[in-house]
């Protein structure tokens, strides 16, 4: 049988082909790229479609699909959440996106997503530090030392320059892990003893941490005036990281707000609470921070745009040598005869 | 670097693997086969996520995602709709696939469902067909001989017995190609002037033609008392095959009403007007043909459920030589330590 032409295959790159993409690139970079790429989609948000994700809930957590498109491409991410896989060896977050060109439908981009989403979600929390935090930002305080944390605290130091880190998970062993692997890249560390001893003085507070439930990660009354708070674990119905009563202290901040309503902490509050689309401080048509001594928020809960704008960006910089091309498109001569093709095959796969 | 671990691949069944399963099984096998857990999964409805599909239209086409589950299994399908692509060689419809554990959102097969879609769309055609036409069906006219026609003949013919074929097709290219194909198969082939005369004396009339707009491929004084119709190519907002007065002559049919009021030939009805489940006909709780008289109408749109019962399929048949590990899934030896995995990982793609 022939091999199957052009049209049929699509490149797709594995977590092996992704950890080497990011290698050639410098983490930092990628970050840097990425984030530049979420700024200017953020600047023309309104050329997307804004449809919010759509999640499949059982006990044990939720697989959602995250499509978006700007009419000229498409994209859709698969992404599940499950804090309870770590206990037997699996990511709490796997995931994996596709990019298809709007015009004909046919996809052209296939890849892993579980790495891109930790650069994708770090950038976007570096984006919204950048325009929320207070100038001169040097302390970020990590609430939360899993999967994500390395990818927040190089994100943020690469757009706002914080470089100094207070560390706090309620498992020790995470933040040995999280202490071992930024050693090597030039931070001050200090590992605190409780949440709110990591956020005293710090600049910027991020909170990423796992559990599906209503938790309370940080105390209200350690919340200082002048801190940018980055709320990034809580991001579904029924899982929330702070506390309520903090939450009006805030000048909050959003991706798409019928998404936050329902996923961030702002699903504690009134559905009317006012906040701020985060894409409109970007173009300036909104203010940020008013002031030296307000609290920002950025309520974050990932948005398919980001997920679009990263796979982007991969399309753009992925070489061929780390792709491989997948026959996932069927691919007749006439295209009216698929039949004819399947009877043109046999009983042996050549591909 | 080390391999990446069971976990980390996903089994991917490529166009050629599923062309070569369909083979060895053989193709009337397959129908029978996909029919039967359609079946299966129609009698417990009330176990799946009937989410409507999500599409993205464009001038174009549409794509759309169509995810369900049952609590046990996930599956989505990507499927794009674009009739303008025969133009340049491509196929109107494209998609492929994915069924996870809902347990953990791990995948557990990712899949081409090009094949696929045109293998369950006619089981599900001939499911209704054996389901609503008259007993002792013969005669089966098809109009529209395009990509999805020899598909429907063989599933018909598989469930109803209907082995006498009547063929209409604006191009008559695309009806030489229905024969030249069909030819072999036991058939007896008739082709016709127009669709009004293929239809004539049929006992079961498929429409599955591909234009987006509001069509009328089938005069509504050609469809005769006792007839069955399937009507298999609208299935989208603005795309219909039948003249809206037929419409209240027909017993009506469908799979998932929220989902058909928008896309199928009923969208041309008030939102009220009565219609049947056809799960319901299936597990004996609504009738489905009173008496010879009635024309009974399958106004298919193609819904999850579908994919998933063919996802299911495909799960439970596929060999290991037919499918090829995709390294999909990150997965680092402690699944809270993603960065360290990168890290440790270098410049090189070794998978």
């Amino acid at each position: 049988m022939a091999a199957p032409s052009d049209k049929a295959l699509v490149p797709f790159v594995s977590v092996a082909h992704m950890m080497a993409l990011v290698h050639r690139i410098g983490p930092e970079t990628a970050l840097q790229e990425i984030a530049a790429v979420i700024e200017a989609d953020f600047r023309r948000w309104d050329s997307f479609d804004r449809t919010p994700r759509l999640p499949a809930h059982s006990p044990q957590g939720v697989i959602e699909l995250m499509p978006t498109t700007d009419g000229a491409h498409y994209s859709f991410k698969y992404v599940n959440g499950h804090p309870g896989n770590t206990r037997t060896g699996l990511q709490t977050v796997a995931a994996f996106g596709l990019l298809a060109e709007v015009a004909t439908g046919y996809p052209v981009l296939l890849t892993e997503m579980t790495l891109l989403t930790a650069l994708r979600t770090a950038a976007m929390s570096a984006v919204a530090a950048k325009h929320l935090a207070r100038p001169g930002a040097r302390t970020h305080a990590l609430i939360g030392n899993g999967a994500q944390s390395e990818f927040q605290a190089l994100a943020i130091r690469a757009l706002t320059g914080a470089d100094r880190l207070r560390l706090f998970d309620t498992d020790p062993a995470a933040t040995a892990k999280l202490m071992r692997n930024l050693a090597p890249l030039g931070f001050h560390l200090t590992t605190c003893p409780s949440a709110e001893d990591a956020a005293a003085g710090a600049d910027i507070v991020t909170t990423v941490t796992a559990d599906k439930r209503n938790a309370r990660v940080l105390a209200a009354n350690a919340v200082a005036p002048g801190q940018h708070l980055n709320a990034v674990g809580g991001d579904c119905p029924g899982k929330t990281e702070l506390p309520p009563e903090l939450l009006p202290r805030c000048a909050i901040f959003v991706e798409h707000p019928p998404q936050t309503r329902v996923e961030g902490e702002i699903q504690q509050l009134p559905s009317d609470h006012p906040v701020t689309e985060l894409h409109r401080v970007i173009a300036g048509t909104a203010p940020g921070r008013r002031g030296p001594d307000d609290i920002t928020l950025f309520d974050s809960v990932g948005f398919a745009i980001e997920d679009f704008s990263a796979l982007v960006w991969l399309k753009a910089r992925v070489t061929p040598d780390l792709c491989q091309p997948l026959d996932l498109i069927a691919d007749p001569d006439d295209p009216r005869d698929l039949w004819g093709m399947l009877m043109r095959a046999g009983p042996d796969a050549s591909v």
